[in-house]
């Protein structure tokens, strides 16, 4: 009786007894969740794809890659950058199709040994498709995979246009963990990212050549895109440019260098699945300096490129592509 | 001296003080941001709208309602259906079409008196918007707008298929307000709803003769579609079907019909607004007996047509459309 007493209890680990438990040693990934593996079928429901009714194997087992994208549009114009990047050939007659167009929610094309999938805006849109994507690559029994998210921007204190791979992922309050409400809990998930990819897409950058600047720096991350981002420009707002300014500066010299609205949880998920993962946004505008976004759009399209081109960069390198 | 010292100050006033100072007693929306006002051009982005390059007063000044919901291809169809429902005339050779189509963000479309506008999944995905509608409402002059939320949901011991009209929007702790990192100060705007709308639009169901349920009840509205909302089916899970369970009837005995992701940012922006706002919302499965969402794709269209139908009621009744 004490025994099954006692087995409703779940042990309480740290972060890095979990990370020793799940990091993949033979670079398989594994759930961190022991209920999938009994389900009689896993629908991946914001994806329109199930382990049942689709050999998940079969299509995924080769992905080493997962790039992850806030814009549909965006994440699309990247499958197809890869196509021509990485040589793939694709037969006449055929074409890049969203392999998640049975749901309207998010787009997920394949590219090679690459996946590129929308998230839509905030962390939980990510928290949805981050979720599915790691049952999709644990049922395909995907190894070595390695996760890019590819975003835009406010940059604190840079020329618009700079890239800014984060070192680490830090919350409105400068916080360097995810809040996560869990039956009437409240989890922190420390946001912990990799620093030998971040170091690694560091040095493929060419400050000189490149005509503009990628940085390493801290990320902050909010759940509101006007009033949690300071600024004056949202329906709502009711403190003054004297205030917004001090308050940015003030993170500024915290080391935060950009400002967005993902970087947290995916950097959370990914420590806690004990995968590799690195977060590449370029910025649309000095945050220090305005609140609008109007650069034309062509200009914006360019900057969008620069973080395309280094994690392509990065792949090419890893898969020994000249 | 004095003066100019004490300008800088914001007088901090109860919520009920500022809806009176901003609930519109001509029935015209106000900002709260007098920011807005001093702006020679405000770009509404992800609608890829501005009021300089945009005759916003001309193309929406006659909106009375505006609906949300988080499918683009869900509000395509709403806006479609108000078009034969509304026995709106749209000449030979024209066709409905995404106003926000300069941006891959949201979708807009406008039939007669009604906005049909997406929102994305989540509460920041759901702020941006929100943010950029109300600026774009203000712009156009309009008076007397009600906003909707017309979402999917997981119910609580309610046959799939029902229809829940929130009362009060809930946090996953109950609390019934939304929390808003702003300037290193976490603010608190409490979520209420129009009372009034929820009873009108309950008025408007007739659970005799639709042969499904429709309720008024408490919403839980989560920052997490997995574990924020007591799933074992995530990829991460650190309790047990027992765990789960207990949680989510604790839940129900306090009143939660249904959990979604939106429904506390929507009740608490309408609320800070003065504007009437309700939401609605079917759910696809009874949480208490699953997680899993595997019903077939047509019966669940059938569904989300049950919250588009009430809502059409209550705007053909306002309307005085037979």
């Amino acid at each position: 009786m004490s025994t099954s007493s006692e087995s409703k209890f779940h042990p309480i680990k740290t972060n890095e007894q979990l990370l020793t438990d799940y990091t993949p040693q033979d670079g398989q990934i594994k759930l961190r969740n022991p209920h999938i593996a009994e389900m009689e079928e896993d629908v991946l429901y914001h994806l329109a794809l199930s382990n049942k009714k689709h050999d998940l194997k079969e299509m995924f087992h080769d992905v080493k890659f997962v790039c992850f994208g806030g814009s549909p549009t965006r994440m699309q114009n990247f499958a197809e950058l890869l196509v021509s990047e990485l040589k793939i050939k694709i037969p006449a007659g055929q074409t890049l199709t969203n392999i998640a167009h049975g749901s309207d929610r998010y787009v997920l094309y394949k590219v090679g040994p690459v996946i590129s999938v929308s998230h839509g805006m905030g962390i939980p849109s990510l928290s949805i498709i981050f979720h599915e994507i790691l049952k999709l690559i644990y049922h395909a029994g995907c190894s070595d995979v390695v996760f890019f998210r590819l975003g835009t921007s406010g940059g604190l204190g840079l020329e618009p246009g700079s890239v800014v791979i984060t070192d680490e992922a830090v919350d409105e309050l400068l916080r360097p963990y995810m809040e996560l409400s869990t039956l009437g809990m409240v989890i922190q998930h420390p946001s912990k990212l990799d620093k030998d990819i971040a170091d690694e897409l560091m040095t493929l950058s060419n400050p000189e050549g490149d005509g503009y600047m990628t940085t390493i720096g801290k990320t902050m991350c909010t759940l509101d895109f006007y009033e949690g981002q300071a600024r004056l420009d949202g329906a709502f707002c009711e403190y003054n440019e004297e205030d917004k300014v001090a308050f940015l500066k003030r993170v500024y010299n915290r080391g935060v260098r950009n400002i967005e609205m993902e970087s947290l949880c995916f950097a959370a998920y990914c420590y806690r699945a004990g995968l590799r993962g690195a977060v590449i946004c370029c910025t649309l505008l000095d945050r220090l300096k305005g609140d609008q976004i109007n650069t034309p759009h062509n200009i914006m399209e360019e900057w969008q490129c620069r973080t395309q081109r280094l994690v392509i960069a990065f792949i090419k390198k890893r898969l020994g592509i000249n």
